[in-house]
């Protein structure tokens, strides 16, 4: 047993008294909130499943645009099980809003918490929901075959044994354009999953991600999207189903959005150009 | 076609070869900000599915904890199509720190955003995270029999024609000691379709939700726990998995904690006694 899950008796119940049923152990997936600082001052608060924290709070603060070519990551740490501080370095002449930015984040100004599937918290208006990406999404010339990505979500399932054992727990993994794992990373919210991977890429000075995929186990929102953006992903796979402004976002930026990939079938929303094969057919 | 949900080309693909395959139109869940305003002050944006904007606005307002009995929740009404707009009114002796908590809500100095599954966003630390409930859950002495749960599901599903047509949102239902729906709201945030269910009954002047039952299609997190229990709702039951934090909330506020409510079968994390005909052993 991780962290990651805790042991809890439970009644299971059969409403037709066929069935198993009675006192049991049962596994669930833990939530607990992770304070993430920046240099001592609190920045924000997520509810989050723990382990690969510092990937965690190292993701948050890139694909929510705290950190850029002038304000780097210096140091990430735990103070705490449950609180992360970072440090960042201001260098190389920053620009004007560069400095602001970083300024602001020293002070931790934004003080906001984000829930188990939460990440763009904060802003203060709906036009600021838009974090810039650095890299150009649209210009990567990857190119992949269908039958790659069908083989992904069953490699993702087989590497996600914690979810097995409780259902609790969403995963997102990157692949190459091999379909190779790099790395699987498990949340109760998605965007955690999401942060925890591009924090891990982050950390191992491997951003920006090109000819990377990036697969989620559940649904393609916004957020995800433009947190896929930011890192440099151009392809974008989810099992289920994405939102209309998720798809307006990867056709604005160029990035190739896959959903309801299963068995070996799937839907192509938007960059099918990237898919080998696929006729791009209006 | 409802505002719920957006047309959209898309490639369907078949890496086998078998299986339909082509250009077609699809419907995808719709997801758009909402800005939230307290005496035209912004007060948050959350990311959500258009419909039944003025109860997610209530909703929010209340089970984040900003109304209370000294501060009531006079208007609220939409003055854009993505801009609610809440007067609140103060009244009838307030305490200090109720006064306190309305002054501070008027001059919105709470300035956040939540995304499409967040809404506890704003607090300040770790422990700001919990909500209190004015009405006392643990006293409720709601009996249900656990083949009434069995039945909510379907009778849930039947009345979500939007979620057969995109896979992409959320529902929350609230239905009678009998089993009977009283009202369905659905949304790409989990929390928004509780929100909304909640925000339709305090407008409606249904709360509290003394006796009621409160079915999530997917999992529990804290947070639901929590909105459940500011409205005074006993029963929480989810189609999927809870969390450890969810399962912890519900133990220590006296809430019925189901989840895994699938076919006749389902698991009672906290509150047992409830359930008609199922023994609280150890």
């Amino acid at each position: 047993m991780s962290t990651r899950t805790q042991r809890r008796r439970i009644q299971r119940i059969s409403a037709s008294g066929d069935g198993p049923a009675g006192a049991r152990a049962d596994l669930l997936a833990v939530e607990e909130p992770l304070e993430i600082r920046i240099g001592g001052s609190p920045l924000t608060v997520t509810m989050r499943t723990p382990g690969d924290d510092l990937d965690l709070a190292s993701g948050f603060l890139f694909t929510e645009g705290l950190l850029s070519p002038a304000v780097d990551l210096r140091q990430v740490r735990m103070c705490d099980e449950n609180v992360a501080d970072a440090t960042l370095e201001v260098s190389d002449l920053p620009s004007p809003a560069e400095l602001e930015r970083a300024t602001d984040a020293r002070r931790a100004q934004r003080n906001f918490l984000t829930t188990s599937a939460c990440g763009v918290c904060g802003k203060e208006s709906i036009d600021a929901i838009r974090v810039r990406s650095r890299y150009d999404v649209a210009a990567d010339p990857l190119r992949i075959a269908p039958a790659v990505l069908s083989s992904l979500p069953d490699r993702l399932r087989e590497a996600q044994r914690v979810f097995a054992s409780t259902g609790g727990l969403h995963a997102a993994g990157l692949f190459t354009a091999d379909g190779s794992l790099l790395v699987l990373r498990e949340d109760v919210g998605r965007h955690n999953a999401v942060d925890k991977v591009i924090g891990w890429a982050l950390r191992a000075g491997r951003l920006p991600l090109t000819g990377h995929i990036l697969l989620v186990s559940g649904r393609a929102s916004f957020e995800l999207v433009q947190k896929a953006a930011v890192a440099g992903i151009p392809v974008l796979a989810a099992v289920s189903a994405p939102s209309s402004l998720a798809a307006d976002l990867a056709d604005e930026v160029g990035m190739t959005l896959v959903g309801f990939l299963r068995g070996t079938s799937m839907n192509a929303y938007t960059g099918v150009e990237r898919l080998s094969g696929v006729p791009a057919s209006a």
